[in-house]
């Protein structure tokens, strides 16, 4: 049975999860091995081996072929039965690890590339990750769902068929905590959202600016972590993320393969995580909060010494990653896996 | 020029540093390419190789030979000149990248494993550190130093011979002030240091518990974030490390080596960052705060998705991790590079 417990200090809370180190690749240290089709449990004709569907995306509804699954993950970091009770231990804090965990497989093909996915079917996963929420807030003991994709054995995947995660749990994340709370003092104090300022700033100046199209902006954010770190915003005021509309939906496919493409010309498809931050569903303010995707391409080794400190060394600069990023518009209609020749300003051996 | 940037919401700063990216092996995936003797910077015969010294400790002061050797970082995030001033860039803070970035090395032999340094080298490496925080905190521009290791490419290091790094800043880390924000609430609270509390607990209750001595106590942390993560803390009272005392440095050498044979034994001398926590200097409560360092061993590959959130899984419990480490008491004693047969509870692939 997997555990959540709270660092007292800090309020990170960590979820002891001993059930997940049985998954196969557990600790693969950045290689997955488990990459064939025909042993992939995500591939068509192996729905016997997940567990039992939450939600099935079908193109054609009169046939049996699904577009996107969302299914139960086999190694559940948490799981759903049980009371969300904070008990103590000696000095500390914990809880039972109630929450849910669900795989999205995001498309039938194994081997695709995400950068070349249809917009409808991006646009799918989107929604089934939506729609998802929406179920699993009906449940009140969760405060908060995780949505998120690695890709990559760097960046923590284990199996390589395209699929992202959510993982609702019965507490907010801090890093979520201090946005809000960040966001709340900003709103305090100047009677707007962040974000909408934070956008109406990137849209302007364009130094930061990656791709904008009719309801979304990417940018790199003024104090990036990490090289080529974008943050994909809503324009205008939204808060939260089940909300979305089908036609943005289809803006935000839009606007995700635009980035995804410019990473796989620049930085020969990095491994990456993404996430979505959005407000909780129980939040009293709305208006302080705007929903978006952090996108971060994994290109150094980071470990420790971040963690440890909270304290990052980014050696790009979010400006010369935009302009990097918007300077490949000439190339973006080159056949598929061209890879832009060195140039003298950026290291190609990212 | 590196500037340090915040991120309004969360208060996290970054340095942004694009001199870093001309740094050997800046981007390099995972692989040191540059480790033999030969082309060392770090190796002695090379001394002109790197900036000037800062600090020698000789193993006996009549001859040339040096035992540990600090030098400016050649690749600085930060630098020294300049005067520390936040400004504002539209919506956005910024101050100028001033501080200090220097390298210790830690021992003239490149190829040495850390786990097979004599004590006497250890605790000088921890002198040499006390030593450079006591003469950088003369600089009253500099609110806190991070003293830090990474071993290994996937933990960050881009240069294989032993060395270890600190950086002045003008600013505390948003990591060290949350947690002196924690202990604060546990003193006004109980009136007690977190600690003090913690050590005897750990002590008391064993579940956790690594290593033990004279001065100091090993434990895996109960909210552990990582498999095999563990705090290294002083049995007593202690805010500042810069005034470790020498016996202490000999005690605090002996527990780390402890902690790197099982490291090495269990985990086949897993990459690994460590990184020094002490109370800054112009801390007004030194009675709330215990230094302690943190290891914390790379065996599974993390990325956005902690970043993103702030939550991690851990799918080893500190109480397995600890037992696991206290049970190789029998093997301490073996010859080196023996490497324990795998056991049925443990995966042995980490």
């Amino acid at each position: 049975m997997s555990e959540l417990r709270k660092d007292v200090l800090t309020g990170r809370w960590v979820i002891i999860s001993p059930e997940r180190a049985n998954r196969p690749n557990a600790f693969a240290e950045y290689e997955i091995q488990n990459d064939s089709s025909e042993d992939c449990p995500f591939c068509p004709g192996h729905e016997e081996r997940t567990p039992p569907e939450l939600l099935t995306l079908k193109p054609d509804p009169r046939k049996k072929e699904w577009g996107v699954r969302v299914v139960s993950n086999r190694y559940p970091a948490l799981r759903i039965e049980g009371e969300v009770k904070s008990r103590s231990e000696g000095l500390f804090d914990k809880m039972e690890g109630i929450g849910a965990h669900e795989v999205v497989i995001e498309t039938p093909e194994h081997d695709i590339d995400q950068a070349e996915l249809s917009l409808k079917q991006t646009a799918g996963i989107f929604m089934a990750h939506a729609q998802r929420m929406t179920d699993l807030f009906r449940d009140k003991r969760f405060a908060y769902i995780l949505a998120f994709k690695n890709r990559g054995a760097a960046a923590g995947a284990t199996i390589s068929h395209p699929h992202s995660q959510l993982i609702a749990l019965p507490i907010v994340p801090i890093t979520i905590e201090r946005e809000l709370s960040g966001a709340k003092k900003y709103f305090d104090y100047r009677g707007r959202c962040f974000f909408c300022d934070t956008v109406e700033q990137e849209r302007e100046d364009q130094k930061r600016l990656v791709s904008l199209n009719q309801h979304f902006i990417a940018y790199t954010p003024f104090a990036s972590r990490f090289p080529f770190e974008i943050r994909i915003s809503p324009l205008k005021h939204r808060s939260f993320f089940w909300e979305i509309s089908r036609e943005e939906t289809n803006s935000l496919a839009e606007i995700q393969r635009d980035v995804l493409r410019r990473y796989k010309l620049a930085l020969k498809n990095p491994p990456f995580s993404s996430i979505i931050h959005t407000t909780p569903p129980n939040h009293l303010h709305p208006e302080h909060y705007h929903w978006h995707v952090e996108m971060m391409p994994k290109l150094t080794a980071q470990g420790g010494f971040e963690w440890g400190s909270g304290f990052y060394i980014n050696p790009m600069s979010p400006e010369e990653a935009a302009r990097y990023l918007r300077h490949l518009d000439d190339y973006m209609d080159v056949p598929k896996n061209y890879l832009l020749p060195t140039t003298g300003s950026v290291n190609h051996g990212y």
